[in-house]
């Protein structure tokens, strides 16, 4: 998150907002936001979002994500949502957006499978 | 791929491998590499693969894709094939291996769907 | 559709709901609904509801799918909505529910990729 | 999978092959075998692959699957292997061949998670 200059904006029970602010080092050959960096974030969100349904004593894990790139992404904001919560897993469906003229256009949307673990401490 | 500091080991008709050094701005919380910086070099291995098989006008964008993230990450190595190439849609699916005392290990695997579109100039 | 008795009951542009009835041929052994049968239902769904928005001389083709079982499914109602559609590809994203004392439950989710192509005379 | 009149014709550890006749009542307009009935037989090869691996007190079910429709089906040969188990998830990544003229053609491919837990009594 820090490497891509995301920022946790909004945090709601089983739901979060992430934006990114714009940088050319996160792009590819044609000026547009990587596939990668807008992974990192739709990941990032469902872990958080997922975090606000969790035991205090579990952190999750992604297990899997599937992204559908919808349009050339300048992704700046990023909403995720919890679909289901189950005692290990959890279901996530965060959608990026691009902000233009003061519209929203959904850019990217993923569907990832998250699993809660008894806290390991950090390295 | 210079931001995530990778670089591409090897080529052949319908296949690739990408050799990515480990860098401690690439990880998560638990000291292991960021589910998207693997898909960053896994969504790049697809597009390079798929590029191989291309004809010369056309460039390949990426549809979507499926990531499964199987253990831990220190993943080095990444190496791409193509499992299906048509007019427009190509199907590539690559793996993320560790190398540990020698011996390789699956990290993560990718599913994905790229699109051929007519080359268009970068900005 | 007809081998599993699944019924078109709404239709909207870019979104359609279909029912299912329970029926114990297409159950697995625990007494729900097999994965297989869901998926027909989920894919058929997005199929009507791409129809709806593509042009008179294309028919759809779906290109792939992720599902994610969410509960043990007994699932009667299947509602899709289309998320993007473009001038090749469309995206959508249907749910089936389950019907129970009144209320709904969602019990699998998909995220899909279809294709238009021109139509092609059925054998 | 009896419904269907898929049939399991060889088991190894971590992998299974089953073999589908042909049958006009799993088709689609266009003559192939319908996306439900390919996932159907993929999803139970995973599920079958899977249980070689798991210990006897536990039984599999299904989180989720992606599935990439590469070829018309008249898909005839399912072959699973499982990539990755581990205590809890088990990754799985089945193709289905269709065969004709005495070769085989990859005509589908999924990548599915599946968990294993305590062994309920069956319905």
């Amino acid at each position: 998150m820090s490497t891509l200059g995301a920022e946790l904006t909004a945090v709601v029970q089983g739901g979060v907002e992430i934006r990114l602010p714009f940088s050319p080092s996160l792009t590819q050959r044609n000026g547009y936001l990587h596939a990668g960096a807008i992974t990192a974030v739709l990941d990032s969100a469902c872990g958080y979002a997922a975090l606000t349904l969790a035991p205090d004593d579990k952190e999750v894990l992604t297990v899997e994500f599937k992204v559908n790139l919808l349009a050339p992404a300048a992704g700046q904001v990023f909403a995720a949502s919890v679909k289901k919560t189950g005692r290990t897993l959890t279901v996530c469906t965060p959608d990026a957006f691009a902000i233009r003229d003061g519209g929203e256009k959904v850019v990217a949307t993923m569907l990832a499978t998250l699993m809660a673990l008894p806290i390991t401490p950090p390295k």
